[in-house]
């Protein structure tokens, strides 16, 4: 272009500007403009091309400024680590016959690691797990969006509110269990869910913050006088949420349904289906489905949410968990761990398309608290040596968990009490063993076991599947290993790729939906009184030493 | 710019272009013509930046094409999962006092993770993976870079030869063992050394494909009439090397030292410092450091091939393996896997250093080919409660690994072979336990197995500093996790990015040296007869289900 300006160069019509004044030179001047305006139009048309295309990049290779509408859908894999997506990945390609390089839709959004340990241990509880992800803040095991100073942090949840999104709660326990509790309301410990149940549904300082919840535990909701409840006091949580804070109520799969996919939702909705946690996956589904699955909640939760928000400038943000991923783990059931996340990623492939058909950008950012139980895929047989390989078909053969089995187990005891060992465990193998776990080559010494020591027949049976599986554990509680971070991708999580905090996640949240969680721990320390004064150090240390054992989805059955 | 540009549109111009053509007109049009210059000179400047910054994105956006000089540097942390890098993390922020969110090179270069199943089962060997690594292929357990057909398949050290590169190869076991024999031999099965030997010194179809071994394994080159062989013919494949293939030869710390960290390395150069594992990390530095390290041997190597390719239009390839990581792993000792790690990070970061001050573009990618021993960063004592900690401070107390201590007990059980039990007990209790694990408490049951059963010594010494470490393992052999890719990161490695199979980052090996797999693997199978006919399934699907026993370190002692 340069070689074209020189003869157009204002120093040269300055040179041959004086005489003649005539028509040539009148033509020259028409000329040189002409040719002016050709290059400055080119110039110019050349300068809005390359904006535009600059713009573009700018918009899918940064994140905007100002605040545009958007979504946000969070999901946890509660006690998913890595060791979980190769056994379900190559569980599912045996069972379906895949061919050995399909892939979960969750491998195929694999954006990066997420380090677990908390301020007190580097072993890390659901709760210290969640308020990294609720507050963005480290704090102890056992703490609900409390900070180790035992003073409440705000939440994205919150904060998202306050900014004028809709917000959502989805999960497969109790909606009072230490994930969903970070996200909406403070407490010192995660055991405290009767308050955790009245702060959630807008009884605390902060008022209502929580448009959707789904989920389990309905006990806490119920007053104690009542059938069904498992409140230390009289409290009807679920009647206070309706008449005082305008809550749409629903505790059976009728009222599930009536949401139409969400169509019909009235928020704010809450939807209570199991007392407390739901069955495991593998049971559900064998239970005519009365409990909707994970993926039906999610579906439906984020229908309603965009319905919501459908004339709104702000969008919503959503948590999904799939809570019992991490149960399955503590009882070192694999085949009711594999099916956990099975519907976790069908879970995850909703939202995915929820993403595609949505007109409002939306993020989903999935990631575990920690994971649980030490699984790995292989085990070793006391007395042999190592096999390099491991036994999907031991895992398809099994069509109940193990906590289904020992409760029948301990049903039929309870109900047949001067039964011979010999005819117990006769019942045994022909009732549980062949028919639930799939196992046909029971040894008498595990049938021995199982009659002897009916209490730990979870562990037991559990036991049973993994050897034939050659599938193992370490531990019934959790481990420090890094847990994957996923993502349905774009420009916008750039700040949590690789391996980052889980801290990192949790900023990460409000920063995408430019709240400030600042603002609501400010306004919360004004507020609220934890009665910190009443808890010692010592009491926090040794809380976070003791295996949290969840409450049995038995009681659900 | 729209509204600046109205007065000077050429419409107007010709509007007002006839009578009169005097002064006031004459200034009109200069007046006309400097402002269509200022314009055009405004918008071609604009023009210009854009342009620039466009190019800019494109060079740091892009991968170039044509074959500017690259050097590749890949790294494997044999038996490395994801729990090892919480482990070491932990570990070293204990050790060194450092905040909890500091983090080890290999973290801050997290790229993906990649899956390890080999063709025939769900649970790989270092032979399978590391053919998926060479010639970018799935095959079955104990394959030498041959494909499931039982024919041999081109590797990217091979093809990056024939193209012009300079080749290395930096192992701390033997220099013939599964992964670093992948990248320049063919052998049906792993256990074939002898044969792997003659080929990584050039004797075999393809000619000298290497430049340089650092490592292990030297017993593989001296003949069977000397001392220190472990061949089974009398070959002396060192003096062949030499003689034959004019390789440089060196086998002590002295040759090493005479290195000057590459400065002075004649090419080809093979250094086998030891006979055939390196020891330990744990054990090495307090054996007046007559073994160089992983680091060591890595900035060698890196400086050597620096050098060697200084003049060239191609730079180099090179290998760096962790070997030991994974022999930690199998005979699961927490505290000699975690200073293995440890060196492996520090070789990581001395590839990235040498990254940062080179002129010619260098991509370092490294991975695992599997993971080993099931580690868990938990562990539930029989028994108990599970607890939400582990300990590294238990292993910070250990100095030696327990292969050594084992060795040490064997030595003093065969040159004590009258010893009383009582005295056997306080002799292992005083010079094995409390010096070398750094245990003061053990049980009177712990020395009295040790006593009792010192063929099993080493597995009873790591399962007392595992217990102790609260550090889970399920198993002696390997597993199917998934395991971390690392990178050196820019845009180059994009196509390994997130969850990939083992054989993408093989591929993406060859692709990045832009060498022709394809054209070696023809070569081979048109010049090689592997013996594919003697060689049945069964053998290959016998072979695969057993644990290789890695060949004990202690004959290095």
């Amino acid at each position: 272009m340069a070689s074209e300006q020189s003869p157009l160069l204002p120093n040269q019509s300055r040179d041959d500007n004086a005489p003649p004044a005539g028509k040539a030179s009148k033509r020259t001047s028409r000329i040189r403009e002409l040719a002016l305006f050709i290059w400055a139009l080119l110039a110019t048309a050349a300068v809005i091309i390359l904006a535009v295309v600059a713009q573009h990049h700018q918009q899918t290779g940064k994140p905007h400024h100002g605040n545009p509408k958007r979504n946000l859908v969070f999901m946890v894999s509660d006690g998913m680590g890595p060791a979980s997506l190769s056994l379900t990945r190559s569980f599912r390609q045996h069972v379906e016959g895949l061919p050995i390089d399909d892939t979960l839709s969750l491998d195929r959004h694999f954006w990066g690691t997420s380090r677990t340990r908390s301020s007190n241990s580097l072993v890390t509880d659901s709760a210290a797990g969640a308020t990294a992800f609720s507050c963005g803040k480290k704090s102890y095991n056992g703490a609900i969006s409390v900070t180790p100073d035992y003073e409440p942090c705000g939440t994205v949840l919150e904060a998202a509110k306050r900014a004028g999104y809709m917000t959502g709660l989805t999960v497969t326990t109790d909606i009072t269990d230490a994930t969903p509790a970070c996200f909406a309301s403070h407490v010192l410990y995660r055991s405290m869910e009767d308050e955790i149940a009245l702060q959630e549904v807008g009884d605390g300082v902060l008022g209502r913050t929580v448009d959707l919840m789904l989920g389990g535990g309905r006990c806490h909701f119920l007053p104690n006088s009542t059938e069904g409840s498992c409140r230390a006091d009289n409290l009807d949580v679920a009647k206070l949420a309706q008449d005082k804070y305008n809550w749409t109520y629903t505790d059976d799969r009728a009222g599930f349904d009536a949401l139409d996919g969400g169509n019909k939702a009235q928020l704010p909705l809450m939807g209570l289906f199991a007392s407390g946690n739901f069955p495991f996956e593998i049971d559900r589904r064998t239970r005519d489905d009365i409990y909707p699955s994970l993926s039906e909640m999610a579906s439906t939760a984020l229908r309603a949410l965009e319905l919501a928000t459908k004339d709104s400038d702000q969008g919503f943000f959503l948590m999904i968990e799939g809570s019992r991923i991490d149960h399955a783990a503590h009882i070192n059931d694999p085949a009711a761990h594999v099916r956990e996340v099975i519907e976790y990623d069908k879970a995850f492939k909703a939202v995915l398309d929820f993403i595609e058909r949505s007109d409002t950008e939306t993020v989903l950012v999935a990631t575990s608290d920690h994971e649980t139980g030490g699984l790995a895929t292989a085990l070793q047989e006391p007395g042999h040596s190592p096999v390099y390989n491991w036994y999907p078909q031991a895992l398809a053969d099994a069509s109940a968990s193990c906590e289904l089995l020992a409760y029948k187990l301990l049903r039929h005891i309870s109900s047949h009490p001067t039964e011979s060992d010999k005819k117990l465990k006769t019942w045994i193998n022909d009732n549980l063993i062949i028919p639930g776990l799939g196992i046909k080559d029971a040894t008498d010494e595990e049938l021995t076991l199982l009659a002897d020591y009916p209490d730990a027949s979870i562990e037991i049976l559990a036991a049973m599947i993994s050897l034939r599986a050659y599938v193992g554990w370490s531990t019934h509680g959790h481990t420090a290993v890094d847990v994957n971070i996923y993502s349905s991708g774009g420009h916008r999580p750039e700040s949590i790729r690789g391996n980052v905090e889980n801290t990192d996640v949790g900023r990460f949240l409000s920063e995408y939906l430019s709240v400030d969680v600042d603002a609501i721990t400010k306004e919360l320390r004004k507020k609220m009184d934890l009665g910190s004064d009443g808890f010692g150090v010592a009491q926090a240390a040794d809380e976070f030493e003791h295996y949290h054992h969840q409450p049995s989805a038995v009681g659900t059955y």
